[in-house]
């Protein structure tokens, strides 16, 4: 059909969908940068949701029983642009839009969470927003259970491009839509048959329609350039049969662009002055400035911005007539703010925690906190890439969270640690629960794209990654991190927590917790340790980051021995020998580097004072410990790392342990050396 | 069907996989620690697979024709040891069966190359196993294309579990073996419906057929426990049809135990010693001493160990009458070997480099240095996850590899970064050729399991990752890499090379080449760079890791600049206002922080002597650099890191680097405060 017909077919609708694509092609032009192909191609299918499903108020972006909208295909951001200013999002200016990709705007290459109302999650690298939608979905059927649909009762609409569906990710986050059944899920797949280096089928010949039906989704198709057969399949897809939906949209990109649409060349540059011209002929667009929407136009957008006045005004009036607790703490669940008991159940756990107990294994004491947490937190959203009994995640009472179980609170995740990770980010994302979620510290390698959009968008959402060194023994270096511990410290915005025993594991949780803006790794043992925090104080020491565990006698210490997690026992043991040798030795226990570094210069050089020996302890690379070793002291200190150089290999943990040096025997031996 | 008729069905079948169950046991019994559930699980299948359809011989476990089996479920370590054992591959003894699991045996507790003859690739990680089989499938088509099928015809099997079909990895790599039709890969999938949590169902309820079917491949089904049906289905998945093959093999995990059979407490600890003697009593086994085979099994095992001598011999006649020259070539392929000629074709590119041509991107500067190579060095194997454009990898010569062209010598990967990665590794383990891929440094993220496997196997694949900074500008923090530098080199056995113009990037190539046990991340710039190596010296001075590129005046530096890649330029900029301002300043070039570590003491010492200031300049976190500017120096120095701290913004290049202060202003500011 070509453009004459689409045009004369429905005349409003052209006009809406027309403005779309004129602020694409002149947003990329202006920044002589960026993507109109993708806009341009799903301009008709985003009109159609906005104007007649998509649920919301552009004068109140963050009305929790919206619609939530996801651009997974993020590199098409000018879309979400123009329908954010179309609309009248008040911060979506068209200086916004004219100042796209350019320092300060809030208008970046890719939607960045944060920078924008209405920008639900951050997206780009591909398959992370259909990810994240999957824990947007199972947020809302978890809110809507505890709550009621009066209160929540709203859908997942998602924007997907060929992209995100061959990536990895798509996969993970396809097979736990469909187990748990998330039939408010809907997928608009961008079906337009382009990629970077060509035609799809160059690598890819996937029938995306049988392989989501594999999964359990329903399944519907419409011409994604007609807004008739649009609207009849956005209908279909909001009548909720209990399967997520995926509709495939057929599409052209850089749809009008008269020498560049239906290839590669619409993707990701500027169309030119030319062809941006001979585009707006062909769509009808007699106006030929920059940026310029006729008034009628934005007047019709406008109305379509404020079409969810009404049903979120009457949303309003139903959580007004709540009674003041219920309202409270919906409003406190909504807004993700620390339950306001959290410090001093922790303070009973540690208080709890003796030192005579046998010796335990911080992944069994990140279970005795969250047994004495969960019961409190209602927020506490747990879950497991499918090691439940390994990462000691799942609490008696959460109930497991499925079709058949709404207010269940422990999520199966499957073999799925990146589709995890990412669904974390959407359940924080959609507000109400504080996720958290288990698996093997190694397989952060697994997760890390989505991990490092937790820290991007500072989304407090808690990694529970245990066995976290050669400790876990006989599983070999396959399973072993030696290097995840420097990675999870050198990506910004992350807090790296790795406690010594029960009290710090407590005081890591508590942290993590009640963070608002940062992601937490908790890296915890396989193996048992003992209880060496000798004094329950109520103050959380583990929030300094490091401080002083066991002080050299006489408070003079020649030698500071530096440990973390399982590590710290080494150094205790090496400190008894050292002190029975006359050398007056301090041992500091390091939970946390980023907590350290943000202490004052003062505080640092307390706790590492100069003109001592140090030795750090970790079963790990040296990297991350280079600072704490060399920098910040006198000049005098000489100093060693006793920890890992290589993978790790496979036996009973204490065997690597001697195998690779790591024990107390070889910190004495270190220290010494160096006195 | 109980375990008597299946035991009287097939008496000789049921003997050779009741030894590798015993074993399997056993041997996890003596460890105190494994997975026995799945090696007994698929002993039936793996007989009926080493007994009549796989091409091996266990006297040469190297021959090259040899078919590849790959054990993607790898924590079931035991089934493969066991076969290997079993077979008669001389290096796996009982005696290290014995040892299963302990410090300094050959059996890790997942399979891990180079342990022992007979592993073909390290697994464990899920998903890995079938993700490099893919590679090593494209591999023998296209050496099979290049030498003939008298040299080059075999297939690949794989074991793979439900936790390998449920990580986002398989996905890619099914997609990328539908697509390009590998109709020699056969996927057995131990279809046993149990994962670590329970059933399957608790996390996926995946239709694996129909997945399966929808991305290309063949599908078909036996009874995992039937000999005969197995055998059929084997024989039927032979008969090649272009489509890769998927056989669901039904099978209960922990087969014949039976208090433990058919549920995750057969998984992954043992049995213990009541449950192992009333199996060994249902599979009709009367010897209860442990690891004990009676001789006519092991002989029925041995001689199926030697089923192959006739057609290897065959084979290495074939071989034989090869003239000289061909025998050489493709001796040299199969065993991996650089290529005599590269270092002269390098030392040629770096010869027509010119300081006067115009700035140029080190990714273009890569791609003018394959274009020297690839017509040379028939072995290369390019690709892009559909990023060929932007990481400048293919050259005109190539070809694109695919099933209608199975010369071509570049793989459109696919948006797989992942899979890329992984079949990368099984590219170069088949043997013949070496694969070198593309992607966004920042997509290490995706990618990440598969790149921590090249390094601890060992492998030399090259990973060419563009886009390597800040200065990819407008795209924005998602795309821009901050940590991944810190990622690659906090990586064991992981060589990062970061060269600064045309001639250090024909030098990483030149070392990334000729490696035979690391593999190379190559960062290079999206922007353009001047060329900066003044003389064209023969010598590849990047091997050194670090050394003079600009020295002070007098050769004695008040100042150390120190930088790599992009920031280089900045460091050389600093220089000149400094040596104005009468501050005698060396510039060194840091390519690869690794080599440079390598060196002798004296040498580091040479490049970076005490008593001077030291400032580093790259736009990445400064975790890396804390040993360069902090260690091994002088007491008297003083040091200052410029570069980024958190993450990046969106913006032009330009812009940004002003933004985070990264420039030669800032660098000069920073000496001055510190002289």
């Amino acid at each position: 059909m070509d453009i004459e017909t689409r045009r004369n077919a429905d005349p409003d609708h052209w006009k809406l969908a027309s403005a779309i694509r004129i602020l694409a092609m002149d947003a990329v032009e202006a920044a002589n940068s960026g993507h109109p192909g993708m806009p341009m191609g799903m301009a008709d299918v985003a009109t159609v949701l906005f104007r007649k499903h998509l649920k919301f108020d552009a004068s109140a972006p963050n009305w929790f029983d919206r619609d939530r909208f996801v651009l997974s295909a993020g590199h098409g951001s000018m879309l979400l642009y123009a329908l954010l200013h179309l609309t009248g999002y008040k911060q979506m200016t068209i200086g916004q839009i004219k100042n796209f990709r350019q320092l300060g705007s809030i208008t970046a290459g890719h939607p960045e969470y944060g920078h924008a109302e209405g920008i639900e999650t951050t997206t780009g690298p591909l398959g992370q927003g259909i990810a994240t939608a999957v824990g947007m979905a199972m947020a809302e059927e978890a809110m809507r259970a505890e709550f009621g649909a009066d209160l929540c009762d709203h859908r997942t609409w998602v924007i997907a491009g060929d992209g995100c569906l061959m990536e990895g990710i798509s996969h993970e986050a396809v097979g736990l839509a469909g187990n748990q059944q998330l039939g408010r899920l809907i997928v608009l797949w961008d079906n337009n048959d382009i990629t970077i280096d060509g035609r799809v089928s160059l690598s890819d010949k996937t029938d995306q329609m049988a392989r989501f039906a594999a999964a359990g989704w329903r399944v519907l198709e419409c011409d994604g350039h007609d807004a008739a057969d649009i609207d009849r399949a956005l209908t279909e897809a909001a009548q909720e049969d209990g399967r997520p939906v995926l509709v495939s949209c057929k599409t052209i990109i850089g749809f009008g662009a008269p020498n560049k649409a239906d290839s590669s060349k619409a993707h990701g540059s500027p169309l030119g002055a030319d062809e941006i011209a001979a585009t707006r002929k062909g769509y009808g667009w007699d106006d030929t400035t920059p940026f310029e929407i006729p008034g009628d136009i934005a007047q019709s957008w406008h109305e379509i911005g404020a079409r969810g006045e009404t049903i979120r005004k009457e949303w309003q009036s139903r959580v007004d007539v709540l009674s003041a607790d219920s309202r409270d703490e919906f409003a406190r669940r909504i807004s993700n703010d620390t339950h306001p008991e959290l410090a001093k159940t922790v303070a009973l756990v540690k208080q709890q925690t003796s030192e005579e107990q046998p010796k335990l294994a911080t992944r069994k004491a990140s279970e005795n906190v969250l047994a004495a947490l969960n019961p409190l937190m209602a927020e506490n959203f747990g879950g497991s890439a499918d090691l439940t009994g390994s990462n000691n995640t799942l609490t008696p009472e959460m109930g497991i969270f499925g079709p058949e179980n709404r207010t269940g609170r422990y999520i199966h995740y499957g073999i799925r640690e990146h589709g995890m990770a990412a669904a974390m980010n959407g359940i924080w994302l959609h507000g109400g629960f504080r996720p958290y979620g288990g698996t093997f510290l190694t397989f952060t390698d697994y997760a890390r794209g989505a991990m490092r959009l937790s820290a991007l968008m500072g989304l407090p959402v808690v990694y529970v990654m245990t066995h976290d060194s050669i400790g876990l023994g006989e599983d070999g270096p396959t399973h072993q991190p030696v290097e995840h511990l420097a990675i999870c410290r050198a990506t910004p915005n992350t807090l790296t927590l790795r406690p010594c025993d029960q009290v710090e594991t407590a005081e890591a949780w508590e942290i993590a917790l009640s963070e608002s803006g940062t992601p937490a790794v908790m890296a915890l043992s396989r193996q048992n340790l003992p209880t060496l925090r000798t004094s329950h104080s109520d103050e959380n020491l583990s929030r300094k980051g490091a401080y002083i565990l066991r002080e050299a006698t006489g408070g003079k210490p020649a030698v500071v021995l530096m440990a973390t997690g399982s590590e710290v026992e080494i150094a205790v043991a090496a400190r008894e020998t050292l002190e029975a040798e006359g050398t007056p030795t301090r041992v500091v226990s390091v939970p946390s580097m980023e907590l350290f570094r943000a202490q004052s210069r003062e505080y640092r050089a307390e706790v590492l004072p100069g003109n001592t020996v140090r030795v750090a302890v970790e079963a790990a690379i040296r990297q991350p410990w280079e600072w704490l070793l060399l920098g910040e002291r006198g000049n005098e200190a000489k100093s060693a790392f006793v920890g890992m150089e290589g993978f790790g290999a496979s036996a009973p943990a204490p065997a690597l342990y001697k195998e690779f040096g790591i024990t107390a025997e070889a910190v004495t031996e270190r220290v010494r050396s160096l006195l």
